[in-house]
């Protein structure tokens, strides 16, 4: 079951170069496990913009938001989830 | 070279439903043909909405706007589109 | 799992009030038919406007789009789509 | 008499980590008590964010600012209430 | 209890200045009968619109819902209602 | 001639609970001054958030703008004022 | 007591091009009647747009709603008035 | 004396595809007669939409707007201009 | 040449009561001296809003960004200009 | 393949006016680079705004994203970007 999300990052002015460099690290690897188990089916930058569109494949809602909720820059995130269903012209 | 587009359906009050259906049919048709040769890499409905999220793989921009512009139901849809970037978490 | 839905009616200009009679009655109809088999779960007027808040229990996003489209006035309505999860301090 | 309640948390920056914990815990204390004695009649996350819809059924418009007003997070939120009336297709 | 409407008008191009004579008297026959009963405690004109705010003093969402879908003109309206509490600054 | 006012109050983190709640007190006390000598016609609290609804009844842009200016929490409303004129419905 | 109107022209589609200009024809001589008495203080058009900026120099809500309701193409207008102070750094 | 115009297209439904036709021939001869003299700086096609961003160069607001409401879909277009100045680090 | 700007002012928290008063007094100086020499054709309060709209007559858009940018609070204030242009049925 | 992008600079409160500084010699330098080269077209001034209107001529979308986050002032700038296609009516 496929979900886009858009996610924009603000990072709080008092947060330091160092505290953003390791989250940026930890959510790389956080990342890089849910596209690997498959269920992070796609990221991709919005150009000139510190925000991605993502597709996730999840079995539940709850397992969506435990996935989103559970990113190291969560807190920092501004998310909008769009539920997707199949679309009749798909040929996949 | 991808994009995202949010595309949507809103077709005018006179239109006969024999009409749209003729348009649907040669959407169908011209939205397949762009899938099996690449440049059309996904399409998603959103749920509740005639509307779809599409993903496009082309060359440049005017070959995106050529391809988007050649859509029958073109003349009524209503298109956002957001340029993407490989984005440092990717694994592809 | 379950989806909040913002549903608002417009109908067209050119519609006769038989014909919007017609559709009501059909809408109650299959409203009142997914309600008692559990799948819709509750609906609410939006005080002084035609637009209505509901709740839908369904196994994935693709039966929900299904479920929406099938209102009869599904062409007359902008409809928005929320995912809900659990609440971690809901006591159901 | 019901409302709905669209509640969005944000934590100003200066908030410790202690102080968040410690108003999660009242939070959840109050909203259980609340919805114990019926009058907070379900409460779900919104998928992505640090937001919920809240349903509350209450005898009087003072009633329900006096209970939002109690939220233990209430000046960390920003809450937008819909009255809600009975649909005409509600078989409830 | 009270709530506060913002009514705005938008008649459609195709009803004929007849057509809104009649409604307009029709309208202010239902307009004045509610204020006498005290349910319709005051209306003004947006100065430049045709849009009015209006205070309603009614015992529920429902009676609310009742009076405004009961408005002549209601076909034609777009309302947004804001439930209204005591203020503690209020001497009244 | 009457006025109505959306003024919503945002305190800014840096003020102590001390300093809100001298300001509300020195808020009161402007207030049920100028609802004494009628100036100030109505005040409602907008149910779950921290703003209200005024409605002021003056002789002129510039005596509203003095009385609202004058606000001890005016630093920290923001404000958004409506000119309204007798409705032609009106029973009053 | 001056108020800035922005006022927007949008004729319906079943105007004939002959109603169009007796409309401008009256508009104009009843906005040049109000300039020459000096309560309409200023027009201006918006650059691009069938809209302009209008300033008025009335002696109450009432009238000025009484002007603005007066003008022939009032129907086809969306007006939007923002009441004007005196700024304490004007020198007039 | 630079001016970005983003100009968008929206024919009404009764226009004919002939009519639609002329207006395109029309329109096209106006717009390169203009960018022949050198007032018309720039036009680009925004990817997706039938609208354009345009640069113009011109004396003054007075003849920005002779040309803009010359422009034969004038009436059908939505217009929004911004003034432009000299960027202190262009090298133009 | 005529331009229409609208002025909101948003000091930041960290600015001391002193910094304020000192910057208002300079612009005060500022705002008269462009009023005597005639670019600045005029200033109003937006009523119940640290805001205003103000009047530019200036030769260009370079000449009208250096005025607006050479403002003692330019750095706290969020500025929108729209070009005007002198009306057919003005009789200035 | 063009590009246009719209930029926007907010420096947080805590930025010193030297770092300010600095950051817009290093912005100059990054700037004139770029259109030295070829790739960054055209860039103006927003009247009024601490912002601009930026022209980009790049092979791809990662190439612009490349050149937009290497802005020595991208942290501080939020920006939109438009892709562009040939207008059918340029004659460039």
């Amino acid at each position: 079951m496929l979900f886009l999300a858009r996610m924009e990052v603000q990072f709080p002015a008092h947060l330091s170069a160092e505290e953003v460099t390791r989250l940026q690290g930890l959510e790389k690897e956080y990342s890089q496990g849910l596209q690997r188990d498959g269920r992070f089916a796609g990221i991709w930058r919005v150009v000139g913009e510190y925000a991605n569109y993502s597709l996730f494949d999840v079995a539940s809602n709850d397992e969506l938001h435990e996935i989103l909720s559970g990113f190291p820059m969560y807190p920092y995130m501004k998310i909008k989830v769009t539920p997707l269903a199949k679309h009749p012209n798909s040929i996949k």
